[in-house]
């Protein structure tokens, strides 16, 4: 059901080991075909690497976010231990503690202190964790460590996710080799606040905890933080950025910065993008760009309200060029824009001119490129010079019965 | 497909005729099996009567709303001239133009002045009025007026409602008979702002236009913005309401306003509801109550959260007690709540108590909550005094379908 074909080629990152097993946790799932077999994942990070993060902003942020925050502050990372299957979210007290015996039991395992490994979950919220599957799972897991897993990772997080997202670049910077490779999971619950349900970045740059966590705020900014399947924000949503500094590269050096940032905008998108390729019921990969906009706020707030909307989503999934609903998308947005002066492109076509049809616009030109698999709506506002862009994905029959039958 | 029984009664209203016509305005329709034949309806209010209205706020209001707006600062309102088929909506200048073209042409029938016609439209957004099939109706149209047409007119209106939407109250105040009667359109774009799709009130009691318009805004409030479909705002939400002072009870008096007040409360809720029972592919009826909220804007703003989740919508569809949804779908609203004091209740079930399942909570007592036709949930943020409560439907199979199919 994803749109578009997806590339699972990756580069290894020097200081970076991944394994993935069955631990028996996705057991619990009403419909186990939804789910692959791998369900629990260690990744590794040599001694000396930084680690930034950014995690959900849902008022009942799940316990592994809470743990895991508190364990980043104090010291850096060395493992990260992801489990899919069970969320460990709306679970209080006990599900806090439950996170931390499976991070004193890799512990034991590994010789690192317990609050070197960060946890987590993704999956049906609200149930225990079954903590003894995991840590009876850990063993093997620890011996199966290996830099060439990375997909076997991508798989191992998934949940209703028909295929894994990874995306990796290699480049050089003063004729050093940098790599970049990340892996992403979600494809419902998806508009994420500050960070979406599970992407895990690693690269092999040197770079302080301090800038990496300014760099992946201003790039989740350009990438997790511009998508949407359905407006619903996760419990769990968490993305992390690690640099192993194992290539004598260091982004103090601001054009060594730069290319990277650039490289890493791009891979964050293409993860980022490739969430909402593999949404829930997804038969139509939606841009949508807003230009022209007096501020950011208003910028987003009329490109969300295009991206969320039921009746636009629809219409996508129709491949119907129902200009009607993409003015009401805008319009319902109450803020103070001038709509005698609004521009709206579907693809090149121009439909809609200072606010009115265009004169040229004909139907059978929009529909072409509403019956595209990937489709770019671009609205101009004319009131400022703030754009900014979201992708999304269409409301399909597909999409109903995932979610009539598939439990969160 | 409409959720529950509806009562097609009514009481005429002292001073009040309609009348409804086939004009022939929703042959342009893709699917003329969603259309019934009326489309063209004009409601008669005898000279003397007072008119109160609240309007869309969506930034691209509909020409009738521009012209109706003005049109009722100058004048008491003599006749609604109502078209279902086409919207007259971002139709620019032209628009206004059509719209006042109509109002003119039923002046020179009826003898009124033009500004005393209120032009309302509904349909496809972006085509052209179709002036002439109104104005060569409209004769026919006058014609018919009769006090006992209520049906015929609810039925003139909509869209793609599955059933007409009329509500009707008779009641005593100081031994004179009192009657309210309204009808309304709407199920689909419907998270209306200040106002819905096209609604109608009429009563015989007297009351100033400046307390009439204090009475519906206040009434608004309780009723038809409290409810939603799909989160979205129409080009075209009106709602009306008209006193036609022929009972000899006059608002001024306090406790004849206080029943009236209780009474018109009751009959906009009756309709409002009406309108989500009828939503498109509603197979679910859900009442979302938010208690114990700071205040107002976070009580609706938990509310709509959870009443606009497509994953809690599709959780209603599959009778799933998705409690998991439900506690997203309040943490995502990013305010300062506490949610360690969080309770929450599926009918009489509670299922979460102090932010984590409850105890005694068995999955099958919620499940058998959800498999009603109508389910209230209810949220008690224990943080405040400020409750609210807003309606909503499910997201079907049968939404998807009908709006793939439908063309705004």
């Amino acid at each position: 059901m994803a749109v578009g074909e997806a590339c699972f080629d990756f580069y290894p990152v020097r200081g970076v080991r991944l394994a993935s097993v069955a631990a028996g946790i996705k057991e619990t799932y009403k419909d186990s075909n939804l789910a692959p077999i791998f369900d629990l994942v260690l990744i590794e990070f040599e001694e000396g690497s930084s680690t930034a993060g950014v995690f959900t902003k849902n008022l009942f942020a799940a316990a592994p976010v809470v743990v895991g925050k508190k364990h980043l502050s104090v010291r850096s990372a060395r493992y990260f231990l992801i489990n899919s299957g069970n969320a460990n979210a709306a679970t209080g007290e006990i599900g806090i503690q439950d996170a931390l015996l499976c991070c004193k039991a890799l512990s034991d395992i590994s010789g690192v202190d317990y609050d070197e490994v960060i946890p987590f979950s993704t999956g049906v919220i609200g149930e225990r964790l079954p903590v003894k599957k995991i840590t009876s799972s850990l063993s093997k897991l620890f011996e199966k460590l290996d830099a060439s897993n990375w997909l076997l990772a991508a798989e191992g997080i998934m949940t209703t996710d028909t295929r894994p997202k990874i995306a990796t670049r290699r480049f050089n910077v003063d004729d050093e080799t940098v790599t970049i490779t990340g892996i992403a999971k979600g494809s419902g619950m998806i508009q994420p606040n500050m960070a979406t349900m599970l992407a895990y970045i690693t690269t092999d740059v040197i770079c302080t905890e301090e800038l990496l966590q300014e760099l992946l705020v201003k790039v989740v900014n350009r990438s997790f933080n511009r998508i949407t399947v359905d407006s619903d924000t996760s419990t769990n949503d968490s993305c992390m950025l690690t640099a192993t500094g194992k290539a004598p590269i260091d982004l103090r050096d601001l054009a060594a910065q730069q290319v990277f940032i650039s490289e890493l905008t791009s891979l964050m998108q293409e993860l980022a993008q490739g969430i909402i390729r593999d949404a829930e019921g997804a038969t139509k990969f939606v841009t949508v760009t807003v230009e022209g906009a007096p501020n950011a706020q208003v910028c987003l707030d009329v490109a969300y309200s295009i991206a969320n909307s039921p009746l636009m989503k629809t219409a996508f999934f129709a491949s119907d060029a129902n200009w009607g609903r993409i003015i009401m998308a805008i319009g319902k947005v109450n803020v103070d824009v001038d709509v005698s002066l609004v521009d709206v492109y579907l693809g090149d076509i121009c439909l809609m001119l200072g606010g009115a049809k265009a004169q040229a616009y004909r139907e059978t030109d929009g529909a072409k490129v509403m019956a595209e698999k990937e489709i770019v709506i671009r609205v101009n506002l004319n009131c400022g010079d703030v754009s900014d862009t979201v992708w999304t994905s269409d409301l399909s029959h597909e999409y109903v019965k995932i979610n009539a039958e598939y439990r969160t």
